[in-house]
């Protein structure tokens, strides 16, 4: 084998494409032509965590801890700002819209009326108010062709996936924002040492012997995108580690911006660090508990940063209010 | 300390209960109580797999495969048997009746109308005659108060639950089924071992030792619950191992039944092992194209040896229909 071991050549050179790979790989493609046919900016945001698996018919795997808030929120704000969207999350994490209603709450939401033969149900009156502005967006995005889904579950499908929507986005040049709100498992099992059945726990207990996964950033940044406005997150537990790893991420991997944040305080303080300056968004606690994503200004300090680097100007409507994209 | 290492007692010692303990004991015994009161038979369905955090700040942990679909079924059908449910299911895992229903596919089964300052939401009229079923079946459950949720997410989490539940549900004797379809770890890791913070990908890859979880049947079959109707899961990938190990399981613990299942086949096979004889069922290539669920077979069978061994009829109406239940 040429490639090194521990290197990003080596990961793709053993881990084979997830199955339904070439798909979505298609999918992708029609995506991001569509959009760059009509001068549109496009983000990919990823999100939720990736897991490794530890057995090959997979029963138990080590998974890193994301609901998807983060990047599900951002798609929207994203949309509203007149982005397309391509939305890689993890399967069955948080999505655009949908994350404000469980299938609980949707359900507890209807009325049902029976007359004779007839069937009806409708959302009741007072549920209508919360649910119709979120229904309009949904509705508005997806009739404007102006999001796509993909999803993965392992860190190899997760980088299967990265690597060919990069492939197609590479041609927007700077007009393409990578988003990588995902959280991606530092560790894995090579696919080699991972047993073919389910563990035994009558053989005592197993160790399990994790190896690091490749910095995918440095090839993204350098080989497969080198004009696109490329954000990563670092995401710790101690404060002190915070912006020294944002900067040592920054220094090393040459791209546009770290968004530094703390797992406790995740939901309501972010940090852009950029090779220039670092800013702080915080929410305050009415906002928090009036339900305020902090989202909404993260997202739009972003598309400021991003206007200013390719020099274009930020479109505040969404892609629906530009006229119709074809279907899907 | 008094209990030896790897012991229930000792889990129970250094694992403290989660935080709203004592709030879901209340209403695990307020839900026996109730129905304990009016005769029901309860059953506890266990559903979903549980985690074992890898840091205390937990952003990695190990899990176990599990979408919760086998346990959210069978607790629909318990239901049109006339149990009352105990739903004790991993947060986020598929639940009774909206796991036929995902956020996206309700909010594409919506259509709006704004007429001036009224705005109405309705269900699409295709859509209605799958909807509403489902939904009867929701309003009726919930309306009778047959049905409790109890949410887990680790390991140790559950194990509290389980505890509690067995303890209020005792007063039942062998009117309680419990049925652990949960895909509980075999492994932990103690909690003295797990590390405060982040694990560094700079320090290189870690190794996780892991220790065998205790087994709790014992306790519950033989201290906790010993006039119940116990039934346990057993998931293989080695059909070699599939019975052999079922029937190992029920001369160690002694309780009534072991319901095995492959991995690969688990959503169209399963075998009911008891002491005295072994049943498969199989859904046919023609059941499963058309949706059926194994779940409402194997559930049948189970209501009918539950009958027999508490000598009670088998009850074919669900609790709404056996008058109203206090409201929750």
């Amino acid at each position: 084998m040429m490639e090194e071991e521990g290197s990003w050549e080596h990961f793709f050179a053993v881990h084979l494409p997830p199955t339904d790979f070439e798909d979505n790989r298609s999918l992708l493609k029609e995506f991001c032509e569509r959009h760059d046919r009509h001068g549109h900016k496009i983000v990919l945001v990823t999100s939720g965590g990736t897991t490794v698996p530890l057995e090959h018919n997979t029963v138990r795997f080590v998974d890193n801890f994301s609901a998807g808030k983060r990047g599900a929120a951002s798609a929207e704000y994203f949309l509203e700002h007149g982005y397309a969207v391509i939305f890689m999350h993890r399967q069955k994490s948080l999505e655009p819209f949908t994350r404000h209603f469980t299938g609980q709450k949707l359900l507890d939401m209807l009325d049902i009326q029976e007359r004779g033969p007839n069937t009806t149900i409708t959302v009741k009156p007072d549920s209508v108010d919360v649910l119709a502005p979120v229904l309009l967006r949904y509705k508005a995005a997806h009739s404007a062709g102006a999001i796509l889904h993909v999803a993965f579950t392992t860190v190899s499908e997760y980088f299967w996936l990265l690597r060919a929507a990069c492939e197609s986005l590479s041609a927007l040049g700077p007009r393409a924002v990578l988003y990588l709100a995902a959280a991606v498992s530092d560790f894995y099992v090579p696919k080699d040492r991972v047993p073919t059945h389910k563990m035994q726990s009558g053989s005592g207990a197993p160790v399990i012997q994790l190896h690091l996964v490749p910095k995918m950033l440095a090839p993204l940044v350098n080989l497969w995108m080198p004009s696109a406005y490329v954000v990563s997150f670092k995401l710790e537990t101690d404060e002190n580690l915070l912006i020294p790893k944002a900067r040592a991420a920054l220094d090393k991997y040459k791209h546009k911006m770290v968004v530094a944040n703390m797992l406790q305080t995740r939901h309501h303080r972010v940090v852009l660090v950029t090779p220039e300056s670092s800013q702080e968004i915080l929410l305050t606690r009415e906002e928090v508990h009036a339900g305020a994503d902090i989202e909404s200004p993260l997202v739009a300090s972003i598309v400021q940063l991003h206007a200013a680097s390719c020099g274009s100007d930020v479109t505040r409507a969404p892609l629906a209010d530009c006229g119709p994209a074809p279907p899907r």
